[in-house]
């Protein structure tokens, strides 16, 4: 018997409760011993439901209980759940966690504590929701050398850029809706600023290459900016656009960005609609691979979490080993990250985008009194440098 | 140092050594110690090949070295792998292999075996190539109910409807081109028949329920008989046809079918294009998650045999657990499975259809002389028996 206890019975630590008593035989079935919740802290009371059994309101209870194995720490928010986790790691217990918060900021310190005490510090469900991503990356692709990870790590984005499309609509409309369906926060900067994305790509790329990722450091540009037009054009272009957090390894230096980029059907994160999430990895030997998932919502994240616990449970007193040293990864310039960039230029002069930018298709009967152009491969510096000759950018979007 | 023995230097074997090479940098990082080729089997010689230095040509070599921990099995076939896998297990090395039909055919017999020995057996590589989808259904969704898995699981056929789809052409046409640029084999019925997608959603159906599937109960449809006009038609309803392996678990029954099917562009596996393989799982809990990648090739293929050996390598001394006993999973007849019939009639006579199958939409200018529609949801039977009072069926493609 794996005795576990929750901290907080908010959204996703009420999850948990529920995929533990529900699954309760597959999960007995698969482990071949049975996974037992039996604390859940809370400061609130909960009368009628079931967790008021198990419910108590002082961690010590927890972390004082030599029977309780492993802590879901699913509080969100940076205190009192540090201190939790890092008192919970350094009696032996293992920690599985949803707050993306706490793993970008602290990650790399929270393993050490783990490793040092014999006992795991899982995340799955920080990233990506109910997608598996963070195992793959650590297992499964441990043996690879990671080229690039794509990300369509923001739900809401995702939701307002489809419906962007599918509907003609303009960004602040799909925006209104979305916040009355509840599928933006009334303050919505988080995710439409790209945020949360930035975080979140910031865990990945970590993880990919084992050294830490300061999120400061990722160029970052929200969807506020993108208007109907701009589907106008990648519509013509047979392609849509979507909120990317991308980082590359290229020739030793890494590159990360979060940014809307035009793409194209042949993308198999193209057919990613509305709250789905999806992670496209580049390998040097096994190529492409993409996990698809709900990247949030109550049970799918709580799935996330009870799979660490599990995890966890099958290794009780060892330390499963997540490379995510607290040295730091230098994220090169975006200057140098080398690709092609859609403008639009309030210009009919066709001559001069030619003479700077080359021989391009350029497509003028999509909005008036603009050209909109796709240049060839280039760096972001020298787009820059052209752009600012041509002098009469509108707008520009990165293209995948 | 861990020392791995690869048996057979095959396309598979040759690979795995190429990866273990290649990545020796990157594998030494993640796991924290160095993965070495001991051993390579074959019985031919490679001069120049810097394989030679470590080629053997007698198996006892190998499972009489105590210092080899991994053993990978990339011959195929059943003999004498079934052989060298068991000898290799009972002195307590651990087997990797991307061998699918010993894989189906002795699973469980050979997880007993590794159990017993303190070793593991493990075959990612076996379905899906370079995906990750064998260790996720073991680790990521362990706590999960598993409702249904749809694998578009052979390159082959994916690649050879999508040609027909996109280049409007006839099925004969496109294996000739597939198999003079090598994506088919010569004899090609393995794979346009749908044999070989049936080993794998046997296999991944035995990992989802624990017990072991038969896949002789698995009913088994090809492509063979898919035409230009099947094509026509799934355009005029906005969709595609993919060859689909299937497993449904309802009401406590288990379903399994291998089939095309007609895919809307909801479903995320219809995006799934050419040679790339995907497996859309459906959980309880999480909801559906979906595994993309290269479902064949060289180093995808050995990229997955090199994951499972770190995994080995992470657990020598322990058995890494599988789930997957020897007691039948017994798969209902396919007449109980629920869903809708896309249906081609020699007729004219619409009332008759809309008699039988109600008030469903006719499509009577894509193909002359005849009428094709879809039918609400109804069982197999069902279909059966009011197909058979038609009278003038042409052809069924089930719908997803």
């Amino acid at each position: 018997m794996i005795k576990v206890a929750i901290l907080g019975y908010g959204t996703v630590g009420s999850g948990v409760f529920e995929v533990i008593r529900k699954n309760k035989d597959a999960i007995t079935g698969k482990l071949g011993d049975e996974v037992q919740v039996k604390y859940v802290l809370d400061l609130r009371e909960f009368e009628g439901d079931p967790v008021q059994e198990v419910l108590v309101h002082d961690v010590d209870t927890i972390l004082n209980d030599p029977e309780v194995a492993v802590v879901c720490e699913t509080m969100g928010g940076e205190r009192p759940a540090y201190d939790f986790t890092k008192r919970a790691l350094e009696s032996g217990k293992s920690v599985c966690t949803s707050n993306k918060e706490l793993v970008e900021k602290h990650g790399p310190e929270l393993l050490q504590i783990a490793k040092a005490h014999n006992c795991s510090y899982l995340f799955e469900a920080s990233v990506g929701g109910g997608i598996p991503i963070i195992r793959p990356l650590r297992t499964s692709l441990a043996q690879e050398e990671i080229l690039s990870i794509t990300g369509i790590l923001n739900g809401t984005t995702n939701y307002i850029l489809t419906k962007m499309e599918t509907e003609g609509l303009a960004f602040e409309d799909v925006l209104k809706r979305a916040q009355e369906k509840g599928y933006a926060e009334k303050n919505p900067d988080a995710d439409i600023l790209g945020f949360d994305a930035c975080r979140k790509i910031s865990i990945l790329t970590s993880l990919a290459y084992g050294k830490n990722v300061d999120f400061h450091d990722i160029t970052t540009e929200g969807i506020t900016a993108i208007t109907d037009s701009d589907f106008a054009y990648a519509k013509k272009m047979g392609a849509t656009i979507k909120l990317f957090a991308k980082s590359v390894k290229k020739d030793n230096k890494y590159y990360a960005i979060v940014a809307p980029f035009i793409v194209k059907p042949e993308n198999p994160l193209y057919a990613v609609k509305g709250v789905f999430n999806a992670i496209l990895v580049n390998c040097n030997m096994g190529g492409e691979t993409m996990y698809y998932g709900k990247g949030a919502g109550k049970l799918a994240t709580a799935s996330a979490v009870v799979a660490d616990v599990l995890d966890c449970a099958r290794h009780i007193g060892k330390h499963l080993d997540v490379k995510w040293e607290d040295e730091k990864l230098e994220i090169s310039p975006i200057d140098g990250a080398v690709r092609r960039f859609f403008v639009r230029a309030a210009s009919t002069d066709a001559a001069q985008i030619k003479e700077l930018f080359g021989d391009v298709e350029l497509f003028s009967d999509v909005v008036p009194d603009e050209i909109g152009f796709v240049t060839e491969e280039m760096s972001e510096a020298e787009y820059k440098e052209k752009a600012a000759k041509l002098g009469n950018v509108l707008s520009m979007i990165r293209v995948d």
